[in-house]
């Protein structure tokens, strides 16, 4: 067989996969925004079906023997089908070592362990919830160690999310960040200076609906390859072919689904910056979650959150809605989109905040993974650090502890990730202001498209060249730093909270 | 291996195809309601790859072997069972006979001919699409052949559709049919009374919706496992576990959303009749297209043209639509309801015409069949029956014999199916009359729920126990007869064009 034959075979079982990873997120979307309520069943049989055949098409030992065969002769490839053998590899490598019954055993007690968390956090129960837990711990470290990762399973499970990021590195990075950023929240939430509430009353859903769509369509969202629907949560799913999006609406709370969407359009603009031929090899996927929060974030908060956006968009939110704005004047406006307050809920959080969250969640499973800190006494953890980053404690474990649902489902390691990503958006920010010009004219005009432009061509179209440091450096010249993060935060904030 | 143990394995192998043939059916619903316009290559590939997924779990030779199996002890197996083994055979054979290159040309080819219909459609341009037709037909006849019906294509064709149907029941039926039909469409036509048109103006969507969903919901659509959207053209996909309707919107055409939605509703409820435990086995599933469209057509025309239904729903039309309804009598109501007046196209067709439509499209058929007509000269025919059947000739084909998607995907056979529908739904309707007194109290009341029990225990829950012809002898006591569709049109229509 000839390395160029090898190379085809695998790329179309790749894309094979690919096609039916697509079908599985398609099911996934429905399940959250059409599903009927007592159609359930069906769809759990119609999920578990499609990953038994998608983990079918991925362990194939023919794609192993592909990939040994292609391995053996490096110098006969491009570089870019080097990526996609470097890349295939892993990802092979990490489907064989998972004995089957083991990722079905961890698929059962995840499903048992969603129902679990559901029910006691609705109790704010956590007793019941300790042995679901311990036993989704359990297994975390088992895959970790199925993996090669028996003496750093936390390594492994923030490297399943952002490859090649280890604890150490985030550890170091958030150490960083916690030294500015406490103080910098305290000088806020000190401030005499606050956001009103309350500003918003009776914005009709439909109208809210065409203000989004023409915002998120403006920022470079191409509705001919996806669309945007109403779920609980909003989400982003799919590739660059078809983007489903969702966001949600409240008559009294217009910024929460216009940012909801700017934050998923981030997302979709990302997958639908992948080139539509490299679709189903590892040159049109994404790195991994710190690179697609980046996307997310620096469109909702560097950008949708900045004046020269306002300068453009306030008039037509204004036109669009003049009956509930009369009263609201520009500043208040701003001061709304900027609103800074510490919350105990993370999906509530500003953007200032929202780190301290997320570094809260990053020590505690630290300790988990190390064995420092037992399930049954999280509560405790969990409330004390809630009082040191925040100044807030819990009053249950509803509001505290309980109130994610990642950990029900095994996903250790993915919290740090949209931390990760608010430094990166910020570390690219202040590069592509660099490297462009007059980008603040550009918003103000309403037009996005020379910063898109330069995030397709640096990140989006990268697709996984690079891991997630390597990119950094390579598209900022520098090591990912929080210190930009730190900076672009007290830009925004400092002169908006200063008394 | 025992006959328990063989029989257990058939199921869950059934069950593994059904579950793939309901997300194949998802994928096909969001096609038409949801797909951006430039991600259809995609769900092309996604529906390939279904197809061809599905094809391999039911031509399973594992499949054949149980089937062989459980062949040789039909002593050990329960009337339930034996029913089951009796239509899986049948699938089977028909699934393992079609050579898979034969099944891909076939497919490639239909999609070809429906992209060279769609065009010469808008070009009303037959001669560009004979060749496509030509082949098409010509497919037809050698998967025939495949089946063993190489003397008799059309038989096979029709027994696709409705199981132990052939072409001579069908053409002994439409005689008698086309004998009392048109002599009565020809009295309707020329009777002084005609149906008021340009009642309808400005029915606001969304009231439309809330109403028609009120209407269904009332009939027994269950909406915890169903749900109804728009699409160009409404259809029903789905099983009892979920079910999705669609109907589309014209404010100056309340009646033609309502009636679209209520057809499909009786497509709906059949599937929601079958037994949830039974889906994936022939006991879940519809006997084929005749019965399945006796249930829609039952529902829209037989109980919603009815007085009774009006003397309930009026109040509640009028209502919702008082600004818009306020020039409009109850008989003008109750005749645009009931308007009847012959037209070239089918979908446009009302009740009494339609089956004309149906009885031309049979004939031109069996002549394909035969050999007897030659695709060329297909205009000519078609333009001639219309002539004698409706009264009416297409000024071109896009009205005449290119107006209808069926042949393009291969669908021949298709057709008698509609009026086949039409006879039984009017049988069932004289028998349940019989066997219930009272019915009509029962839906001025607003009350369907004794009609549906009716039909989920004589037909619904039967699945595909008998067939076609079969059922409709079990349920009524007499074989299939055109006679109770004449009785009844002649019982509605009669009084209401009488001058």
């Amino acid at each position: 067989m000839t390395t160029e034959a090898a190379y085809a075979e695998l790329v179309s079982r790749l894309k094979r996969a690919h096609v039916l990873g697509t079908v599985n997120g398609l099911l996934g979307w429905d399940e959250q925004v059409n599903l009927p309520p007592d159609s359930a069943d069906l769809r759990g049989e119609q999920l578990a079906l499609l990953a038994e055949l998608q983990h079918a098409v991925a362990s194939d030992p023919r794609v192993g023997e592909l990939l040994t065969l292609l391995d053996g002769q490096p110098g006969e490839l491009a570089a870019d089908q080097r990526v996609v053998l470097k890349c295939s590899r892993r990802d092979y490598d990490r489907v064989v070592k998972l004995p089957p019954e083991f990722v079905r055993e961890k698929a059962r007690h995840s499903s048992q362990t969603f129902h679990a968390w559901a029910r006691c956090k609705a109790a704010a129960d956590f007793a019941g919830y300790v042995p679901f837990l311990e036993k989704q711990l359990e297994l975390a470290k088992q895959e970790a160690a199925y993996l090669g990762y028996a003496a750093a399973p936390y390594d492994y499970m923030i490297d399943r999310h952002d490859p090649g990021m280890t604890a150490a590195v985030i550890e170091r990075l958030f150490a960083e960040l916690t030294e500015g950023l406490v103080p910098f929240m305290r000088e806020i939430v000190s401030s005499p200076v606050k956001a009103r509430t309350g500003l918003f009353r009776g914005f009709p859903v439909e109208q809210q609906r065409a203000f989004l769509h023409a915002v998120t369509e403006r920022l470079g969202f191409n509705y001919r390859r996806g669309r945007i629907d109403v779920s609980l949560h909003p989400f982003c799913e799919g590739s660059a072919a078809d983007i489903r999006m969702t966001t949600r609406f409240d008559k009294d709370n217009p910024l929460d689904s216009l940012f909801s969407a700017i934050h998923e359009t981030g997302h979709g603009m990302y997958e639908q910056g992948t080139r539509l031929e490299h679709q189903g090899t590892p040159l049109g996927q994404a790195v991994g979650m710190g690179v697609h929060e980046s996307q997310s974030r620096l469109w909702e908060n560097q950008v949708a959150r900045s004046r020269p956006f306002w300068r453009f968009f306030e008039p037509r939110f204004r036109e669009t809605f003049s009956a509930q704005l009369g009263a609201v004047s520009s500043d208040e406006l701003y001061r709304a989109v900027n609103a800074v307050r510490p919350t105990l809920i993370r999906v509530d959080a500003d953007e200032v905040t929202y780190n301290l969250h997320i570094i809260l969640r990053f020590e505690i499973e630290k300790r988990l993974f190390a064995g420092t800190l037992a399930v049954q006494d999280l509560p405790t953890a969990w409330n004390a650090l809630a009082q040191e980053l925040l100044g807030l404690t819990p009053a249950n474990d509803r509001e505290g502890v309980l109130q994610d649902v990642h950990w029900s489902g095994g996903m250790f390691g993915y919290f740090p990730s949209y931390c990760l990503g608010n430094m990166m958006a910020s570390q690219f920010w202040y590069k592509v202001h660099g490297d462009l010009t007059g980008l603040e004219e550009d918003f103000a005009r309403g037009d996005f498209s020379r910063l898109l432009g330069w995030l397709r061509r640096n990140i989006h179209e990268q697709g996984r060249r690079h891991d997630t440091q390597e990119l950094v450096k390579v598209v900022t010249g520098e090591p990912l730093t929080p210190k930009y993060l730190l900076r672009y935060l007290r830009e925004r904030y400092g002169p908006l909270y200063r008394a």
